[in-house]
């Protein structure tokens, strides 16, 4: 173990020593994680944290993400001074498996040496954990502070919370939910659709010529931001507010704002992301159902947990509701695990985990603070 | 005016007399309306209704649709016996202008010959109505006893109050609003850009080669279908059912039944809609906002009306929530109109005006049958 791999804010990839046993049940071989770190850790290890990143998230959760000079996707959550601060906390976040900002997923090469495309194997959110896992072996990494994460983030923290139970002292699991609803992947199957709809495409093998499927990626951007956020966030954002015209255009350009917004988004998305990447990953979170996972009960998924969980939802997020956060928390009392629960008013929409959320970074704030005190951090 | 024009109960179609004035200032020359007919005109011509159609319905409201002998779609509500019984009142319901089942839209012969395409003008709900309006007069069909609609017709309904509003007795609106929310123009936006990302779409010019834009179409009516369908009907009716297998497949190919089903939607759709009236039909939609037509106060929309009104909602629809709705009763109420309101208790979602709804159909039926006591009808 170098300090280097420990020391990589701007971002690292180890390749994992042993192949990957997937719930499929096929074996991937010579997988690599990207991750990236933010802040020292301790002598004792004992002030390790992983953050888990969301669907089309990547592991530049806090500092600067070097492709494009942006903040973090999480700086207003993670960061010296902030509520998981890395003046005491040692961060750390990788690429998931599937992803396309450094780990292996469907456009790395495969054992023929092209990229996988479809012949990538379907992952599920236990494989990405057990790649963080393996991850964390390699960097000698035992035990972590915390598992934190929203959204897809959410669903891995809860799955750490069930498939390592005696591996972190806290797991916070922000605006998710122990099982993908029949709308949720609804959504989801709406987004594949539209990529593979694109000719383009072309069955998955679209890296051999370069010519990616753009607009159906787009189409599934879009299709997915809508989800992301609330009737009023839009309604304050852009009512029927109109785009650069003073009257409707009687035609299909973007009289609009939001259909300016959408387009925009679905546009910059295909920049940064991976066709095939979307479709497995989206439908790793699909498959997703700790209960399933269970056996049919939910609580039994929690029955090894030693650590303290922090649940919480956004009054707005009607694509990971309360309920949803409310069954966890049920479930997790139902096994006498030491769980808060907190529902934040806001009008936000799911996208409220990522923005500025005062009441949350506190909550979250005190929560880690705590644990960590606990620790005598 | 022959009687052969009033029995139409397999459609007939009308060409109008003079040019339509659009409301984007176009005019349109040699517009036809398909219409069918239900029950007979009295003598006095009194029993008319106009049951006006949604985004993807036709003039076949009742009785059955010819090409492919399904009953109408709106079966339950109208019909004889029904909440608007067809041995009482003669029923007229035309397909909108744009439309694609026989009323001019983009797929018509336009001045050149060929299909109009995207030489079609932009219309709106307002010459939706006019087209309607038209056809009425030309049928010698003054006064009306009610215009019903449900969703889009919900909106021509609120539009004929707003334009025609000493032209009826009474209107029914239900599932629908008075403006089309950010949310639904979003939801609009995907779908139209799914269609137009079909390169098969070529620019809407794809009936020259009759090489129609299907899978775009498709992706447009799954994304609009979720929408339709509440979190509780979902739940409901798949869950996280799986499609004819015991475990998921890890795969793309449709695991769980919600996905099946909405490839379902998606492929039977594009065998009777047309690509380019999907188009033209949701930008009326989103196009549709009375308030701002009315010089921003919803109530001056509804000063010339003379008819009693019936708006309705359903608590789980959240495409055109209840709140929607109390807009719209707030400002009839505003300008003195006769209005009665139900919000009906239905886990089915948007969808619920076109299903078993007891208690709207009895409320319904109590609203046209107490309209017509009061005509001694």
């Amino acid at each position: 173990m170098t300090t280097a791999l420990l020391h990589a804010p701007d971002g690292a990839a180890l390749r994992l020593p042993a192949p990957l046993a997937l719930a499929s049940g096929a074996q991937l071989e010579g997988v690599e994680i990207a991750y990236a770190t933010a802040g020292t850790l301790n002598a004792e290890r004992s002030n390790a944290v992983l953050i888990c990143h969301a669907l089309t998230g990547d592991q530049f959760a806090t500092g600067t993400r070097p492709s494009d000079g942006k903040p973090g996707w999480w700086s207003r959550v993670v960061g010296p001074g902030k509520p998981v601060d890395t003046d005491r906390f040692f961060v750390l976040c990788s690429n998931v498996l599937g992803g396309c900002s450094g780990s292996t997923g469907p456009a790395s090469a495969g054992p023929e040496g092209g990229p996988y495309g479809l012949s990538f194997p379907v992952i599920t959110v236990s494989d990405m954990v057990a790649a963080q896992a393996a991850l964390l072996d390699a960097l000698g990494i035992e035990h972590l502070l915390a598992v934190i994460g929203g959204s897809m983030g959410g669903m891995q923290a809860l799955q750490w919370a069930a498939s390592h139970g005696d591996r972190m002292d806290a797991v916070a699991a922000i605006a998710t939910a122990a099982r993908h609803t029949p709308q949720n992947i609804a959504f989801h199957e709406v987004g594949r659709q539209a990529v593979m709809a694109d000719p383009n495409w072309r069955g998955g093998r679209y890296a051999e010529d370069g010519v990616r499927p753009e607009k159906g990626l787009a189409v599934a951007r879009m299709a997915a931001h809508v989800t992301y956020l609330s009737e009023d966030a839009l309604n304050r954002k852009f009512g029927r507010g109109l785009q650069d015209r003073d009257a409707v255009g009687y035609g299909f350009d973007a009289d609009f704002q939001i259909e300016s917004y959408l387009r925009h988004q679905g546009a910059t998305f295909v920049d940064r992301f991976d066709a095939n990447s979307y479709l497995y990953i989206t439908r790793a979170m699909d498959y997703f159902d700790l209960e399933d996972a269970a056996g049919g009960r939910l609580a039994d998924a929690f029955r090894e947990l030693k650590a303290r969980v922090f649940v919480s939802s956004f009054t707005s997020d009607w694509l990971y509701p309360t309920s949803e956060s409310r069954r966890v928390v049920r479930a997790l009392s139902g096994v006498g695990a030491e769980v808060s629960f907190a529902e934040i008013e806001s009008d936000k929409g799911h996208d409220a985990f990522l923005l500025d959320e005062p009441e949350f970074h506190r909550l979250l704030n005190g929560f880690i603070n705590s644990t960590a005190a606990r620790r005598n951090l």
